[in-house]
């Protein structure tokens, strides 16, 4: 589900770029193919360089950390492709220079070749997500099945293991690639689709690449490492305070013990108020909203309802006492705010298709190669020409797509079925034959909207085939693993789409973005499987809702699959019916948002977000709120520089933070224990402790 | 002692004051009477307002908080002369704009008013440090005398009670005020002394009362105010985790638990981070050489021979044992140090005198009222006339100054002896016979070097008045009673003539000054006894070397009484050599500093500053590095900008950290406790403490 907040967060960036001093000056200029005219364009072939894929593999890594770490301790994860394109930059041209000082540069540094890089990273660090780590395949494991107190039957289990994993993510995650290439004209030159994510990395790349777009890139570069050292040392620093449970900065009760144990506190997390300081004022606030309404209000009320409303005895981690009413609530509004959006975005997507369809006669101008006098022209329109040219030159064959497309089809259902007994051939057949027609509408609704519905199509797969596979033939897995098929071609067909365009308006090719993204996804299928399981074998307790990594949508998705299979017997009493409330509060403020105007929305929070903490408790809402509540003073500060260094300072918070993760499991792999416990005891516990300490 | 330190950071506070560029305009306009030649100086009594005393009263009571929390925690007390001024300034600045609105202003504020309240404000403040709370009448106590080990019988103790403090207070802090009265015109006309930091708080008050000096201040009171709130909150905040001993960020293990254990930590204290800002680098660096010298190296050593050279069965606080070795090697730097610069001042002084008489035939011009003709005449000349005429307009009459040092001399030497039975009426006498003299040489000497060597003066007392009374009479109380009175004396006296500088260049009337300075010394007659009270009823363990207010400087003071009564006899092996060793390398180091001429001295640590953290260990050092860390980073960033508003961050954290001990001791002395303890364990502790906290 990450996904929905993931691209919200990117329209915002883009909202922000376009308020880029840098930005605007590039648009004032009217035409940035006029000022790129001197530079010419490489080949295909050299735009996807050795170099670039060394760093593209190096950055992979990183961002593959960062992600796995966000999937498993909050799901949501912020758009990472600005740091992809500062870092891939930075990397490149210090690489550059020194070559150059050396005297061997054959190739100078281009922007297609920063494209490249970023298709690469952004493909690879994507898999982090879209091979459901901390969603649909961790929910299969057994620490995940343990907590959800139904279905904990053998076939109801596959545990993580390194092998199927990379074999699972390899057959499954090129689809997506080969269903939608063939449509690249359509969408991008035809339909002139926007893709604001997309469109607002090539701005960034190409702002990078004129002279001053180089400098300011070289100051934003210097905040992010400074604070991603600041990040790091910070996250180092913190270790050494948490040796056992309950110990350092993490369990740190800000705001008192009572608070505490409503999970009420700032945790300190360098990563979280950076994501704060992305993602938009608005998904913080609904979180903290969603965080004040369950934990401050509803859940003590529940709990006060203990031995009435569910049994007394039952364990805190029981489906059937309070923690079912946390989750199914949950899943309730999730539910509901994905059925809303998928309808709405759905319906834009046909009735935009059916205006393009409708005014075909007027036809699009393919300019003629050669023909330039760009004084004369809208510079506009030059830029297109330019554009377009270059964008049809390196052709992908229709028969390569379609060939590429059947093969992996015909591997996949072959193999599938040997990875999970219970997923069988013939869903696997049906499911790719529905996919293409829905990862192209996704890739055409993101391109619309920026708002990709991968973890919804996600969800219908869940449904659908868990209730097709049924119970007794082990649905609540088959149900999954459709998931994790449907998720990632929908996924990466609009990620592949949003690339296209990117590189279209940097002028690389289409040719060596595709190849890119398919180095891209090759790596990400084996960095990601790799640093999941750094992260399961390094933690102890990794997915149980106490730990530090409580891979919250783990249950979730699970228990939506369980929900699919068997129904909603297993809830205790009322939930149902409150999950009914939300479900229908959640359809309904999403109605009233639409309803009264883009700027009184901003005021009205949003259900997907205030689902979150439900489960998780608030402390990462209060991390995001002291995020967001810096950038807005550093904004009522200095505007200009909070627009050009937030995203950067918060790129280095998250980047330090989650880098910081793989020293850290290191040392717990290695055995060596932080020395310290930074411990938080209440008066009275103080004083018998001191009392037992002394004798 | 603290006042050594004090005045050399006044010192140096007045050399930045000289870089500000305020200060540079106005001194490029050259005569600073032009610019305020419009506006009329008042007669002396519209000096003294009642507003002025109001504020000088709120003010006192802010800053005997202050410094009786530095006094009773680590004895080092910077300047505050700057927060005097600004706050005074900002409170009566407010005052007089509200008055005006509401059309009621009868008087407008005057840089002389503001000098009164400066003058006061410090007076009063200057008896929390003078009045010996953290040294020689703490001393007495039964709380210190338990930790020496010597001398606890009855004739030797007498425990702090608000009754005797009070009029012992009363009846000893005028006669400095009387003493030197008379000199004035000799000192500040005749022989034209600096006052370094009388000049420096002169220039400020003037710059604030210009229309640009205005702006400045009131931005300057903006950045306190804001830093005042930040302190005053993160000691509030603090506050929650501090129940039980070892509790909260004061006990916070940042650089390991083994490093805490030799005192190497950083406490988190607003307060020492603000006092590192003010202090020069030197002072900073110098303590945490101390402290790595100390703590780093000698006292493991010394540890190691437990039970070769001291007994193995000691109390760690016994000063048979290694606390022996930290406290007299401390007193034995300190008293090297004290001895070079009062030998050093002293020949000084006495040369300057020798100069200052044998070219007495070149007679001072007192320049004719109305003789003003200001382009013709040099404007240094024509402030200096102006100056001059006004400073000799107002009188003291001799007679009074007489009659009233001989008064309370009587009511003095009779009172005493009933207040403290050791100090014979003979011994009281005799001290104030020569006090006059001494008060004469610390008056002149400051002026010429800005150092005052009251504490010295004090020792001197200590030592004399001590032996002569003798052991069996109760010596050592003698000796500190004694000490108290002669610091009162001198440290006064060179306190009035700063201020009649301070006046002398604001045209404030001596007569005003006086008045104020006499308002000041009574008002902190009564706030610095209750606010010590208040300290000493509100904290437990006040006093003990491992309390929250070790009050540090009171056993140093005890045990030099002692030693002067006592010898050498008590020490423990080897420790009066070492004591040997560092008396003389704290004479040699100051040699040095002074051979090698200003510059180089400026990398060689202070003997003197040194030795604080011999006794108290080193996290205090670290806190004031910090704070001289970020006025570094500051002043590479933005030199100007640090200039301006160091001193008023510096001012705000001290501030707010210090008034939060007012509520702080309120709610400890209502019982109320913190509800959170934030414990530091090892892991293995806190296996152990989990286990005990789960059966």
């Amino acid at each position: 589900m990450g996904l929905t907040e993931k691209n919200e967060e990117e329209e915002e960036m883009n909202r922000r770029k376009e308020d880029d001093p840098e930005e605007a000056a590039a648009k004032e200029s009217l035409s940035i193919e006029q000022i790129f005219a001197s530079k010419e364009v490489p080949p295909w072939q050299k735009q996807v360089t050795i170099r670039a894929l060394v760093v593209s593999f190096v950055l992979s890594i990183l961002f593959t950390f960062i992600v796995m770490k966000l999937n498993l301790t909050t799901g949501i994860i912020p758009s990472l492709n600005v740091s992809a394109g500062l870092l891939g930059f930075f990397f490149i041209k210090t690489w550059t220079k020194l070559v150059q000082k050396s005297g061997m540069l054959k190739q100078p540094f281009t922007r297609q070749e920063n494209t490249v890089i970023q298709t690469c990273v952004v493909a690879s660090s994507g898999i982090a997500f879209s091979g459901g780590f901390g969603s649909y395949l961790f929910g299969m494991s057994e620490v995940v099945a343990k907590q959800s107190s139904e279905a904990t039957s053998a076939k109801d289990i596959k545990n993580p293991a390194l092998g199927w994993i990379i074999g699972f993510i390899f057959v499954v995650s090129f689809l997506g690639l080969f269903s939608v290439v063939p449509l690249r004209k359509i969408m991008i030159i035809d339909f002139k689709l926007t893709y604001p994510s997309g469109t607002a990395t090539a701005h960034l790349i190409n702002s990078f690449h004129t002279p001053q777009g180089a400098k300011l890139a070289k100051k934003q570069v210097r905040a992010l490492g400074k604070f991603f050292s600041f990040s790091f040392l910070w996250g180092f620093f913190q270790w050494f305070f948490t040796a056992g449970d309950d110990c350092g900065f993490v369990s740190f009760p800000t705001f008192g013990l009572k608070a505490y144990e409503n999970k009420f506190y700032f945790d300190f997390s360098a990563t979280y108020v950076g994501v704060g300081m992305i993602c938009p004022y608005l998904i913080n606030i609904s979180l903290l909203v969603g965080a004040i309404l369950s934990w401050g209000i509803m859940w003590p009320l529940i709990d006060n309802k203990k031995g009435s409303w569910y049994s007394a005895d039952l364990s805190p981690s029981s489906l059937h006492g309070l923690q079912g009413y946390k989750v199914f609530i949950a899943i309730a509004m999730i539910l509901g705010d994905g059925l809303y959006n998928f309808l709405k975005v759905l319906s834009r997507t046909l009735l935009g298709l059916y205006k393009q369809l409708s005014k075909k006669d007027s036809g699009v101008v393919i300019p003629v190669a050669g023909n330039s006098s760009p004084q004369n022209t809208p510079s506009q329109s030059y830029d297109d020409q330019i554009r377009t040219q270059l964008f049809l030159k390196d052709q992908i064959p229709l028969w390569l797509a379609i060939a590429g497309y059947v093969t992996i089809a015909i591997i996949s259902a072959a193999t599938l079925p040997h990875i999970f007994h219970q997923l069988k051939w013939y869903y696997i057949v049906v499911i790719y034959i529905i996919a293409p027609p829905l990862a192209f509408c996704n890739a055409y609704g993101c391109g619309l909207t920026d708002w990709s519905l991968a973890s919804t199509y996600g969800k219908l797969a869940i449904f659908t085939i868990g209730a097709w596979a049924g119970a007794s033939q082990g649905g609540v897995l088959a149900g999954l693993a459709a998931c994790g098929v449907m998720m990632n071609i929908v996924s990466t067909a609009s990620d592949l789409m949003q690339d296209f365009k990117t590189g279209y308006m940097t002028l690389a090719s289409p040719r060596s973005m595709f190849v890119s993204q398919i180095i891209g996804t090759a790596m990400g299928c084996v960095i990601s499987p790799c640093v999941f399981w750094l992260f399961y074998k390094a933690f102890n307790g990794l997915g149980t809702p106490d730990s530090e990594y409580p891979a919250p949508f783990a249950l979730v998705y699970r228990n939506m699959s369980i929900l699919g299979v068997q129904g909603f017997s297993a809830l205790p009493k009322h939930c149902l019916t409150l999950c009914y409330v939300f479900f229908i509060a959640a359809v309904v403020i999403n109605g009233i948002r639409d309803a009264v105007g883009k700027k009184r929305a901003s005021y009205i929070p949003l259900p997907m977000a205030m689902a979150i903490p439900f489960y998780l408790g608030s402390y990462f809402a209060i991390d995001m709120c002291v995020g967001s509540f810096i950038l807005y003073v550093w904004g009522k500060l200095n505007k200009a520089k909070a627009d050009a260094f937030g995203p950067a300072v918060a790129s280095g918070l998250i980047c330090g933070d989650g880098i910081w993760t793989l020293p850290s499991s290191i040392l717990a792999l290695a055995g060596v224990n932080p020395p310290i416990c930074m411990k938080f005891l209440s008066r009275g516990t103080n004083v018998k402790v001191d009392g037992f300490l002394a004798s």
